[in-house]
């Protein structure tokens, strides 16, 4: 008896101790008191009037911006100034280097009140969705929706995996390939490669495994047993080909990076189907900044070590940001995103790749019309990415050529290719490349 | 000329490339068409209305909660059942174990309106902020005036780092401290200690660092050079203890782990002010699924080898969750929070040390009275966790006594104690425990 008192003392007290402040309005109670008042009103008026604020078609205002009487102000664009960004400052360089997808943005303001969304105050405070998930379901019910509607990848069968942006997903994803092996593991990229594999990589000086560089230098080498795993971006990043594996054999393991995967960028031949292929929103719907990713994952061992990575690094990913992404893969209906997309590469990269043809002095890469799996007929080239070549024997730093005329772009070094190459971005906004010309004509 | 026009011809493509179609509203235009109609209304009425949504005091409906014919269900809180979760299992254990900050999610419903935000579907599709920050220099306002209020840090004279949490601003942080070091530096804790220290740090299996346990043991260790980082973690997660570091010594760096350093848990004596300090929004505001954490550092070097791992691992914190948390700090104007919160953890710990006083079974920590900076007085304790001691000698596994009581706690070895010691958190929602006591009475 003295056992079981101790203990019904301890419990009761659990009662008493969650029951003595009724600050939680229960049910019905609170939704009378409250919800009568449009408790949600104030923020939606409070974005449309962020939206409201002019800056001449060259920035934007935020709700997060920075305030002047407490109010946000315009952000303007690159090389544009004033209070209402029309102030075009003249020497001022094309910035065509990073992959921030911008282009897409007008996308969205053309569906502002589908892809809008309200976050309550107590909105998923835990740290778990019910069944002590990290994940949404419903999210992850629409990331197979869309796929099927893109016809880029087969879902069936296959774990899903989130993280903060594709970029946590490479880490996951390398450390679940390498974790409990007997010898680190070797990890390839067929140059020319995105450089990110490498930095992570080399960064954590680990244990688990290494980094070797160019796939094509292991892919007749002797078997010393190593277990290797080549990351296989498709299309590629810088040079948006389509892309298998280098290397072969049991002890080869891929990861299939398809940032760039989708109508937008590429023929789709087939729905993809490899046992541990990569996405990004970032490249999806363009919001770069909301950091979500997420992985198809056939093997359960490889999932669980994924999950694990996550879980230890950072208990899951943002419920706010599965949120804003929900209802964004909600916005997309139909094929209208993908038409939007494609159409507005296709018609950059023809514009550029018809001035370049003009020139001896610059090439850019050839890619072959495909037939496409999405839009099932046959079709020309969209490529996030233009991979820039000049010609001139005296010109072995390219990029250094195109920034004497204010165009910046990316080495081919940091690709583990030549400097005689540079990568454009076709993805951002319109300011960006349009002033630079202005200023060198 | 001929070299200038081979750059000219390439420059002048971007501007023909980025002009051809006017997908993009420009200013004044895109706002007369479409603002007029109040796209953001229909957000607003969707999350009232699944606020309306009745789930009995025992659950709740979000707006990504899985759909019945389209619309979202009740997810009823442990124990509970039925369409409304009216539904009651008797047979079911009262979780003590997580740290899920549900207790203060009632403060967020009594604020509803200045708690919201409205995300629209362009809102920061960048990478980055103006400046290519990864950080909203709004948010970082707002997080100062906070400590200020709280007057719990001194944030002068400190950069701030974002984190997913601030679980991944400790690997940052032990990372950055370690980093480029002659030889792998030596991870301490003083026990108990929060397990997320040994995981982490072992995980990685890094040349930088290694994790060695106690700190106590290597205080009186002869100096062979290493380099030493301690987590401090103040107010201590067990026990609720203010601490500090029990390492001194020119090779000696802290990090302190001040996750429950707020009045919500502990007396504040004096603003922190140690040289890097990490926070998390999960137990000052309770929003611990947004996965949002910061660090002060007053190093320069230091910061920015953090900012460098944020880099690489993710490429910066989702600016969802930044807008998101940006809001809720808005709403904190004065020291509403903070009494709510220190009388709901104080009247929590208050029953339970009462009833626990008067059992010769148990004993829970002590916690003096202290003057608190915040309060300007004396007060008492209230600690988010029950470091509970199972007295009698046979009972070794105090955890096992206690789960036979269907209440669930965490083993004291956990935290590199003894299994005598059981983690009760007193930080969840009401239900959790006081079903329990109500299925063993």
């Amino acid at each position: 008896m003295r056992f079981m008192c101790g203990v019904c003392l301890l419990a009761s007290v659990a009662l008493n101790v969650f029951l003595v402040r009724n600050y939680v309005f229960v049910g019905d109670e609170w939704k009378k008191q409250k919800l009568s008042s449009s408790w949600a009103e104030e923020a939606a008026a409070e974005a449309e009037a962020v939206a409201l604020i002019s800056c001449s078609g060259h920035g934007r205002a935020y709700l997060d911006g920075l305030t002047v009487d407490g109010k946000p102000v315009c952000e303007c664009n690159t090389c544009y100034g004033g209070p209402d960004c029309s102030l075009f400052s003249s020497d001022c360089a094309a910035d065509a280097n990073g992959g921030d997808p911008l282009f897409l943005e007008p996308f969205w303001m053309q569906n502002p009140a589908t892809s809008a969304v309200l976050i309550s105050g107590w909105h998923r405070m835990s740290y778990v969705f019910p069944g002590n998930y990290f994940v949404s379901q419903e999210l992850e019910n629409h990331i197979r929706r869309v796929h099927s509607i893109a016809k880029n990848a087969v879902t069936q069968g296959k774990y899903i995996v989130f993280g903060t942006g594709s970029t946590q997903l490479l880490t996951a994803a390398v450390f679940a390939l390498s974790m409990n092996l007997s010898s680190p593991a070797k990890i390839v990229a067929q140059a020319p490669y995105y450089p990110t594999y490498r930095v992570q990589t080399e960064f954590f000086q680990t244990a688990w495994f290494g980094f070797q560089g160019d796939a094509s230098v292991l892919k007749n080498a002797s078997d010393d047993g190593a277990e290797l795993i080549e990351f296989v971006t498709s299309p590629n990043n810088p040079d948006a080909q389509l892309r298998k594996g280098v290397l072969q054999g049991p002890h080869v393991k891929a990861i299939y990076d398809h940032a760039y995967y989708w109508p937008h960028y590429t023929a789709i031949p087939a729905p993809a189907d490899e046992d541990l292929m990569i996405f990004t929103i970032s490249k999806l719907t363009g919001h770069a900044g909301s950091r979500f990713g997420w992985a198809l994952v056939k093997d359960k061992q490889v999932y669980e070590n994924m999950i694990y990575y996550i879980t230890t690094a950072e208990m899951g990913t943002s419920k706010d940001t599965q949120l804003r992404v929900l209802q964004l893969l909600k916005a997309i209906h139909g094929k209208e995103i993908f038409h939007f997309a494609y159409k507005t590469m296709r018609d950059r990269w023809e514009k550029l790749s018809k001035i370049v043809s003009r020139s001896n002095r610059f090439r850019i890469q050839e890619i072959p019309p495909q037939f496409c799996n999405f839009f099932e007929e046959v079709r020309g080239p969209s490529p996030a990415y233009a991979w820039l070549k000049c010609e001139r024997e005296e010109d072995s730093n390219c990029r250094a050529v195109l920034q004497a005329a204010k165009i910046l772009g990316r080495e081919g070094s940091l690709f583990e290719s030549d400097d005689r190459y540079v990568r454009l971005s076709l993805l951002r906004g319109q300011d960006r490349l349009q002033l630079a010309a202005a200023s060198i004509k």
